[in-house]
């Protein structure tokens, strides 16, 4: 079974975007530890809505590389360089692929949500923003069971981001 | 104007409490620095269902000392030690009241979204649990505006906890 790493940034109150997948209020001024990140990596889940709201915003990297697009109707998205697949056909990736390397799971919260409610996610790194939007998309909204953590190691930025390292308890 | 500070717990996710209210996963076993904050107050506002959930659980420290449990109706619940006011009246005492100690804002989420939306709140020591619950209460849900926040200093405990202190913007 591959491991499994969610690195995103979150709101104080644990908001991923705002309601509408607007990032705007994301410090864009510095790397936050992400290129020594993606060296960890070779391959990215992500959900279909999320794929979107990154292509609109010009982000092609989500398309590059060993990647998945997770989609209830993959056969609807096919044809691009992408590749779209439901949450069972990853789950059967993740348990033949081989690598020394982790899977980053961007997000969006559902599919986090899925990774966690089956047990699939090893680590979570989140970049806690010092602003609280008040409403939003959630980490990982209606979990079914809680997600228990173990707290890792920490790093705080000199404008107040404080990004956190913990693993997913099994 | 009294110097208002929101001394509160939430899961990594952004919860103070369950949908139901529930706090159970809290840790129970630390002060967390409570004592040594209550030194630093005189008086205490808190909601209406807050305080509901605080009685229920048998904390009648909440009713203790100069404090306000604010409520749209308060001339429903007046009889009992508690003093209850409407937001509108605890603004009032809040720009008449004069004291070197600050007031402690309990919550809960809706009472918190109103204070920062008035600018009535000045710092924020938010406890972070490890541990998402994926719903529940917000810190401060609803907001008209995002809630700009400074980071002052922060504090890591055995357990994962990471309790952080933030200037409010004005």
């Amino acid at each position: 079974m591959r491991k499994v790493v969610l690195f995103a940034a979150s709101s104080l109150d644990g908001f991923i975007a705002r309601p509408d997948g607007a990032i705007d209020w994301l410090f864009q001024d510095g790397d936050y530890g992400f290129s020594e990140f993606m060296e960890t990596v070779d391959s990215v889940v992500l959900g279909r809505k999320t794929y979107e709201v990154a292509k609109a915003l010009g982000d092609d990297s989500l398309t590059a590389g060993e990647h998945w697009i997770v989609s209830r109707n993959p056969d609807k998205h096919a044809g691009g360089k992408a590749r779209f697949g439901t949450l069972d056909q990853v789950g059967d990736w993740l348990r033949s692929s081989v690598s020394e390397k982790a899977v980053w799971l961007i997000g969006g919260g559902e599919l986090t949500a899925a990774f966690l409610d089956r047990g699939w996610l090893n680590e979570i790194v989140l970049a806690i923003h010092p602003r609280l939007l008040g409403m939003g998309i959630g980490i990982s909204p209606n979990l079914l069971n809680d997600a228990v953590l173990t707290y890792r190691k920490h790093k705080v930025f000199d404008n107040g981001l404080i990004q956190v390292w913990y693993d997913v308890a099994r």
